[in-house]
């Protein structure tokens, strides 16, 4: 077992648990003061970054460490944890690849960041094209009906 | 600050800390029996997993919550810990796309993950396209430099 401390908490206007629509939020994530804001040096030659952040809104007595199904949809199959991205899940954590906006100080605004206002986030990583696959993606059916309205602006 | 705890240990034949030369390294990601084997279900369904992982290794006393040189070279200019992937950083963690060979039991094979032998995982997430950048990924010059041999086989 170890700690985590945030480096920073999501400011947006998404103040609530919601599964769909995130295609228009933008969001600020402001980096702790116990962070220099030399920490960011060189971060705007990015175009993508890689947020990991706490779930901290989910329900830990209702964390799963099994399976389930995909939003609690019993007509979509019945999936292990590790093959799906539901926020109850061992240790809380989310990881989102967003698109930076801009940096400045201890500010770095981005979009789709999936995460609600006062989430604590962990660690930001610049996304490399090395680090990303290189071959074709291959995902199950019930991903395209989970993830239709995800994006969707409001 | 919270508490994480994992939910597997990495086994593969990097033993030691090393920059590169990760090409051909297989892994074997073996999930904690704390969790039920259950949560593998519908896994290898997925090409690609995202493992989220601590750098057990990496000594806590010289976390960067600054900016450094990548790969401490000179050469190379001053970049903040957030627009880089060292390992000594705040919290510790990893991140990885990896690509699923196989997953049985509470065993997942996997390819490309950069984490040595030992390496505790704290999440293992699916790959979905839908997650991923969906517009060209920039980054700066030095990231070439820095990787030229990272995915190299020996």
């Amino acid at each position: 077992m170890f700690t985590i401390e945030p480096v920073g908490y999501v400011s947006n206007d998404r103040k609530t648990i919601r599964d769909d629509n995130w295609g228009n939020v933008i969001s600020e994530i402001i980096i702790s003061p116990k962070i220099s804001e030399k920490s960011l040096i060189g971060i705007n030659e990015f175009s993508h970054l890689e947020v990991i952040f706490y779930f901290h809104l989910a329900d830990p007595s209702k964390i799963n460490i099994s399976s389930s199904h995909p939003r609690e949809n019993p007509d979509l199959p019945e999936i292990g944890i590790f093959a799906q991205r539901k926020k109850a899940r061992p240790n809380l954590l989310g990881s989102s690849i967003v698109k930076l906006i801009s940096a400045k100080k201890n500010i770095i605004k981005v979009s789709g960041l999936d995460a609600v206002d006062g989430t604590p986030v962990i660690d930001i990583k610049p996304v490399m094209i090395e680090f990303l696959p290189d071959e074709k993606i291959i995902q199950p059916g019930w991903c395209a009906e989970i993830m239709k309205d995800y994006w969707k602006k409001i």
